[in-house]
């Protein structure tokens, strides 16, 4: 089994897989290919569909986009409970993730990441404005917040447990990070931003940052 | 159960689960609300944890995001089979409805649906340009295509039995029919074109076709 990553810096869509296929304890290996590159936009050409990281390679058989291969560990690794188990937090916990799937694109925009924007590491930048952004601030402290109080009672995650909702907003506490936003400017009372530093700290997360600065 | 939906005529979000629910043989009411009215938004704004349609609202739940949706119905209705029972074609099919749910940017922005962009009846507007969209109508052909090969044996759909997959590209079809987008110019040989009118001929489609010009 192979994962096809962009550049470990960087690529958000590309670390949220591979936090999954950690938590699985699968035995996977990583390809990282520089997919703003020439050479690596060739390779590309010859094994993405879609033209877009992240695939995994298995069974014969090549599954693209981050979330679809998220469900692919879910439905293939049962007993890492990759979706919390008490149904009502199983069915937000698919709504969360599936927002942050397809939403929150004013955030993606304004606060992107790439060669000059990393997830890891020391550099920090001043927090951006842009059409949108304070609505999506305000709307990620909002859901942070309410499924922290309703299910985070059993840990630190965002559904107590750590899911696939945690793979898909980890990206997003490092661009809060890098971009210095401080949550309490968009209603945060010290919940999300408590939950944040759980995403940053979770250690899966920490070895991604230790290779991507390597 | 309730279903809350943004206008028939164009929002193309509602549609999916619509056909989803109804493919279940859920019984459920709907909700239409004019999101773009200052009462619809009103209405939205004590209902919706994003101030997005479309929602369900089920055993004292709000679920929200139009995929999420779709999974809590193949969880509850297993015997709707929503997605293939083939493995390949189940992780592929969840492959395309993802790239669907999160991409297509550009075909979705210059093909917008709205008031004057309707998924149904008889007005037709001539093909629009834009940046990417060239690249998008070509990947859109070339994965209907390799999916219809691969896995149509068993009927019109994508993956020969209708599933989750074809609720999302329901509305791509009506785009193309709109916009009076030649599948052919962008390499279709057929396939994709054949695919797109069985979506636009399935007997639920039609049914919402016609609430929807009530």
């Amino acid at each position: 089994m192979e994962l096809i990553i962009g550049p470990r810096l960087y690529s958000t869509w590309s670390l949220r897989p591979w936090l999954v296929l950690k938590r699985c304890g699968a035995d996977f290996t990583v390809r990282e290919i520089d997919i703003y590159s020439p050479d690596g936009r060739a390779e590309m050409a010859g094994l993405s569909p879609s033209g877009l990281v992240p695939l995994l390679r298995v069974d014969g058989e090549t599954i693209w986009d981050s979330l679809a291969i998220s469900v692919w560990c879910a439905e293939r690794y049962p007993q890492a409970r990759l979706w919390p188990t008490d149904p009502h937090a199983r069915w937000l916990a698919r709504s969360a993730t599936c927002e942050m799937h397809g939403g929150f694109t004013a955030l993606r925009t304004h606060c992107g990441m790439g060669p000059d924007h990393t997830m890891v590491g020391p550099d920090r930048c001043p927090p951006p404005t842009g059409e949108g952004l304070d609505r999506d601030l305000r709307r990620m402290v909002s859901l942070w917040t309410e499924m922290r109080v309703r299910f985070g009672a059993d840990g630190p995650y965002l559904f107590g447990e750590w899911s696939i909702a945690d793979a898909f907003f980890t990206p997003v506490a490092t661009r809060f990070r890098h971009f210095q936003i401080d949550l309490a400017d968009y209603g945060d009372d010290g919940t999300a931003a408590a939950y944040r530093d759980a995403l940053l700290a979770q250690p899966d997360f920490l070895e991604w940052s230790k290779e991507a600065l390597r």
